[in-house]
């Protein structure tokens, strides 16, 4: 990181150009005037998922309507590996873990799907969304992973277009390795990374995934691993295999 | 899984062997008798971590001190792969979540160590232990991994030995990605994961690092993860390189 960048990072909507004038809202006003008691002329780094990362200067410190203006590109706009994530909503705490980690580890999509055995906690896409770009604001990233409405998974499956691979996370004890399984297969390959539920996929989900033309049945390992722990294991190993780390 | 296997898992001290009979403490007493409501002749299963899985039966439904009786070992022992995991302690819920991740994904050794930029919250490593024993009696462990006293990490690396790999999450961009880096690398090759405090590595310990004659700097792709997601994602990559994530 540059060390002269500024500590501050907010993600805007607006559009990011040399010059634009960013309005802020009241909750990113107040928490950059009254909360950070910055004063006009303070910078902050500004990103909206499209224009890469900014510097942009306070030039209104209204307390309720504060306005920045963008400076300097610091930095270009990344993409996202080509990475989806499908998972069965659990308890609040870990789904919020689960998609502070997506965002962090790197997947464009993040897809809640309902299976059989998910406990139907209702989600709050909303609050999803804002705890996703703050894991955006304070780890760095320039991008937001999308964040899908729930669907159900035999929806997601009939409708899946068949250049995109579905990597699941398969309990039978005959599944390969991931990364065995990921050898050979190219970087950049359309994938999504399906975890099931606790309690994992019913029988018959587990028959029609194995069957789907598109599934890429794998094995996490000979331990059992909570939902949450799944998704984070799957994905470092889909960026290792497929996605962005790499030299 | 079996499908009869008993559902109420419980981590034991005594040894167990046909016949054997295990005292269990006031609290397991009470969770197994007044929570859980077993009466005598129920069976849940036991591990100590060093006899493998076993069927017992409630043979004294004391509420404050019951027995079971080891009746027929159901899992053999497993040896965890001989993988240390050395993290700079965090916030304490992150922390929480570094061990019970370990104890799911599987690591022979815990152990907390103290950097330049380590804030010395304390630990309290009784409670820590707990957290891991419940995660594997959760996650279907038969075994739970030691847990080590917080040390310098300056006076772990002077201790090192030559024969341990220490795969270390270099911030630096040079480093190669990290299953590149362990491509070639034997399994089974004892290796330890050190990962930073949030802040990262002070340069000097970045620059011992480098020098240390077992040290393999790595890198987990081109986004800024918070320690817990790197030790995690380390975790994955190493099982899947050098531990037990195989066929």
């Amino acid at each position: 990181m540059n060390e002269t960048a500024p500590k501050i990072r907010l993600h805007v909507e607006a559009p990011l150009a040399e010059g634009a004038e960013i309005a802020l809202d009241r909750g990113q006003s107040n928490y950059l005037v009254t909360v950070m008691r910055l004063a006009a002329g303070a910078e902050v780094a500004v990103f909206n998922g499209r224009d890469g990362e900014w510097r942009a200067a306070l030039t209104d410190a209204h307390r309720k309507a504060a306005t920045l203006t963008a400076r300097e590109r610091t930095r270009a706009q990344e993409t996202l590996p080509d990475l989806h994530l499908l998972f069965a909503p659990i308890k609040k705490a870990r789904t919020d873990f689960v998609v502070e980690k997506a965002c962090e580890l790197g997947c464009a999509r993040v897809r809640p799907v309902l299976t059989r055995y998910t406990r139907s906690e209702r989600l709050n896409l909303d609050r999803l969304r804002a705890h996703m770009i703050e894991a955006a604001e304070q780890c760095g990233g320039v991008s937001v992973p999308g964040l899908d409405p729930p669907q159900q998974l035999v929806a997601a499956m009939a409708d899946w277009p068949r250049e995109r691979m579905l990597i699941f996370c398969d309990e039978a004890r005959t599944a390969p390795p991931m990364a065995e399984a990921l050898t050979g297969v190219a970087r950049g390959t359309p994938a999504a990374l399906l975890i099931g539920p606790e309690g994992g996929f019913a029988p018959e989900e587990a028959e029609r995934l194995r069957a789907h033309p598109a599934a890429l049945p794998v094995s996490l390992g000979p331990r059992i691993l909570r939902a949450d722990t799944a998704a984070v294991a799957a994905l470092a190993l889909a960026q290792a295999a497929l996605g962005d780390w790499a030299r």
